[in-house]
């Protein structure tokens, strides 16, 4: 053989063998997850019944104590980290021998929710039903004795994919490792997050305190849906948020409609001409130097924009809407901007309640999606810049009668999540040529054999940023769970075929 | 004397004898009702002690009841006339010799309230207290023994203002005339409606049936606070009122704001740019024709709408605010064009109930205030023109998926009180030239020796239209009561000065 028929033996060799192996790796591991499922779903059950909305603390606290325990059980120096807030589960597993850290984040905290929304009792008491409900699924009684749950099968619960699916999935791929006497190749860091539904401010808070803890050389993010493909996703950044709260003020008391309507200013109108002149017709922010961070994308950037295999007719057939907002080429390039989004309004009345009245005020809430090159503070400023033009005098609590007397529109603008200050969650974004991103693309390809697809910055907010910061680390998000799990709203819920994906693909992401 | 001088003479004496007969009157009636205040008082209380929702059936009947015995002993012929809901009160009282019939309209239901904002411990427990409630005036105890009542004093209960206490006025002012040996000059209908404060559904759809009973030469409709000055009023119109509720479609399910910000359209904002579309900054409605059916006023109107005493500076201070919308060049002008009012907005959620998310609808109640020339179905259907050239399509229900599809802005448009059509309250105006006009403006003058403050088209709604179409008669309301009575609110009032006055005045009408 020549010298090149040689190399490319080797290389030839080396990437079967490595296929061998993680796809070794996939057949043992999903053979457990088919053996295991009662005792998987067992303790997914179990965790989902506690309570876990962050401002629930003594079920926060219960969610945590349950969680130490269970990485305790797998051999993790296991532990609740305290912080100002919701405390952390942190747990730290050392492989000897091993080369690096790996740092894996997931968090136990869920969504508010509106108990009269959900199907089902309550959404910590987890059911199971034989595909998804929107499709006419039914209910699987008595669904923990099953042996094994049918193709398909979702279990209905809040915070079933998000985000405690992935704790679960992580312990079941050590323990699958294990029980083929197997180990993970990278030391295992892992850390709960208890609030992060509500800014994960004790997290950002904890990073000077623990943060030899958080050491590493790689961070996972196990949070978020897979691409709506169903396809192997990998994340490479988040946007961050910042959410204001508007309220105008009108008369100091709501006045009959009829006796005033024409001379006295109505808030709600005017906070609605406040809000219009944000946005246009296509959904572009109108604020003045909203999209100016932002440079243009290479042409590289826009080939692997467009090569996430959205499909938007689809997309918008699932959800019912027949136009778009225009502010990128497509879904990726959307993303890759900031936004400015209504998440609620409120005025006076509607319905059977509503009386003839002009209201006292209205209230607007805002959340402001960041990208990397959009500093919270920066756009924030704009946002109260903009507001000032409009004529508008900005006060930090309801007006009294000189102020009144002084100014012919007034607003209060809060951060909307009750704090005093407009910090905001910063964006982070991983390049997606970084040698870590490379390896951990190349490991998802040999387990599924097919590229992933890959997310330059997704939509959604992971609070990354101050880790990125601090430790100069790669973060890369390996999302697992279904596309439609109702995320965030009524009747969340997991489909279980993502479980034992995902304990697969950890398995895989462990032994690299 | 020459014959100009005779006729200049004559008609100096007709005045001077008018001014006695009523200041004569004025004089007598002061006098009864300084030595009955007792009495008067008692009568009233014991009205006020029988709720009144129009909603509460069993009591309703009880003040009907009420009422027909005290119309009874005062030589009405009394009757509890049926309607397809609330009952009416009517009475007849025939004045031998009588050249005209005055039809006398009041109301003897109340608003809804909230028993916790009241400051008393019923609202249909009347307490008297030394003043307004709201410059901390103390409670009188034991007032029902008191032979005369202090001056500036007011009795605290629900319908103290709104509308039992002209009731109790005109039955006084009977009661004083017959004491002093006279007698009403025309015959007396009276009407009490038992369901103004919920639309007067009884009252208009009883029209044809007990049209007889309701033809009269003039009608005086006895509702309402007298001007904020405290000055006489006469009030020759009021607006009609069309309510109506959008409900904007964004994608069928609350979508993470995060996730599909920038792409997928969010519907409050919609909302927001549809309402912000139909007013500018200055509370014009920009609706294509909304102002078109109003005539530009005489420089005569202009005038008398100028002479309304209002104090814009005085009113803005009571209100908090600092501008004005500039849909007429004062109150009074505004008060004579169509008004389109945001009277409550609803979007998701807002304060800590806030998601971040895309919301699935957004909704707006909006009330239209009509004048005279203004019918509500023109009103309305301008509205919707408008609203389809913002490009929105007006669905009747929410829209399924093939509606979705084909729409990029979807919308519902109800009535926005349940009901499936859009009729509206149609607005009326007696002509303040009308020969009854300027009698009772005289009587008025003459009574109080001052002009009384002529109200054109006042801005609330009262359901006189249909009367007015059927009987051609005028119709002039003589509000009695205080401005600041907390109308429609809690804690409502009436100063015991307007009672004695109010009888005073109806005496002086009773007798023309």
């Amino acid at each position: 053989m020549t010298k090149t028929a040689k190399c490319v033996f080797l290389i030839v060799l080396l990437a079967v063998v490595s296929l061998n192996i993680a796809g070794q790796t996939r057949t043992t591991v999903e053979r457990y997850a088919a053996g295991h499922q009662q005792e998987i779903l067992a303790e997914f059950l179990s965790l989902l019944s506690i309570p876990n909305v962050a401002s629930d603390k003594p079920n926060i606290r219960r969610n945590a104590e349950q969680l130490r325990q269970m990485l305790g059980q797998r051999g993790f120096a296991a532990e609740v980290l305290e912080t100002d807030v919701n405390p952390l589960v942190y747990g730290d597993l050392r492989v000897p021998g091993a080369q690096r850290t790996i740092l894996w984040y997931a968090h136990y905290d869920g969504q508010p929710f509106d108990p009269k929304l959900w199907k089902q009792d309550s959404p910590f008491k987890p059911i199971l039903r034989d595909g998804r409900m929107e499709d006419g699924a039914k209910e699987i009684p008595n669904f923990a004795s099953l042996k094994t749950v049918p193709p398909g099968a979702r279990v209905y619960a809040r915070s079933a994919s998000d985000d405690k699916a992935p704790i679960i999935a992580l312990l079941a791929a050590i323990d699958a490792l294990r029980a083929s006497g197997q180990k993970p190749k990278s030391n295992v860091r892992v850390i709960l997050d208890g609030e992060e539904e509500a800014s994960s401010a004790g997290l950002i808070s904890s990073l000077p305190k623990y943060r030899d803890k958080y050491r590493a050389d790689m961070m996972l993010v196990l949070d978020g849906p897979v691409h709506s493909s169903g396809k192997p996703t990998l994340v490479f950044g988040g946007r961050g948020i910042a959410t204001l709260e508007f309220t105008v003020f009108g008369p100091k008391f709501a006045l009959h409609s009829g006796h005033y309507g024409n001379w006295v200013p109505n808030p709600a109108m005017d906070l609605i001409q406040l809000l219009g002149s944000m946005k246009d017709e296509n959904g572009r922010a109108l604020v003045e130097g909203f999209y100016d961070d932002v440079p243009p994308f290479t042409p590289e950037e826009k080939r692997i924009l467009a090569s996430v295999p959205d499909d938007p007719a689809e997309l918008m057939q699932f959800f019912g809407i027949s136009r778009t907002d225009k502010v990128g080429a497509n879904l990726q390039e959307a993303l890759q901007y900031p936004s400015l989004n209504v998440r609620g309004l409120r005025s006076a009345y509607i319905g059977s309640e509503a009386r003839t009245i002009i209201p006292e005020s209205a209230t607007a809430s805002i959340d402001i999606r960041l990208v990397k090159e959009t500093e919270p503070d920066r756009m924030i400023r704009r946002v109260l810049d903009h507001i000032r033009k409009q004529g508008f005098t900005i006060v930090d609590k309801p007006p009294d009668d000189s102020i009144r007397a002084k100014n012919p529109r007034i607003v209060t603008v809060s951060s909307g999540s009750g704090g005093a200050t407009f910090a905001g969650t910063k964006a982070y974004r991983t390049a997606m040529n970084d040698p870590s991103s490379v390896e951990v693309t190349n490991v998802m390809e040999r387990t599924w054999n097919e590229k992933p697809v890959r997310i330059r910055t997704m939509g959604g907010t992971v609070p990354m940023a101050p880790f990125a910061e601090t430790f100069g680390f790669p973060i890369i998000s390996v999302p697992v769970v279904n596309f439609d799990n109702n995320q965030h709203s009524e009747n969340e819920n997991l489909r279980l075929e993502n479980l034992w994906k995902a304990i697969v693909t950890f398995a895989a992401l462990l032994s690299m």
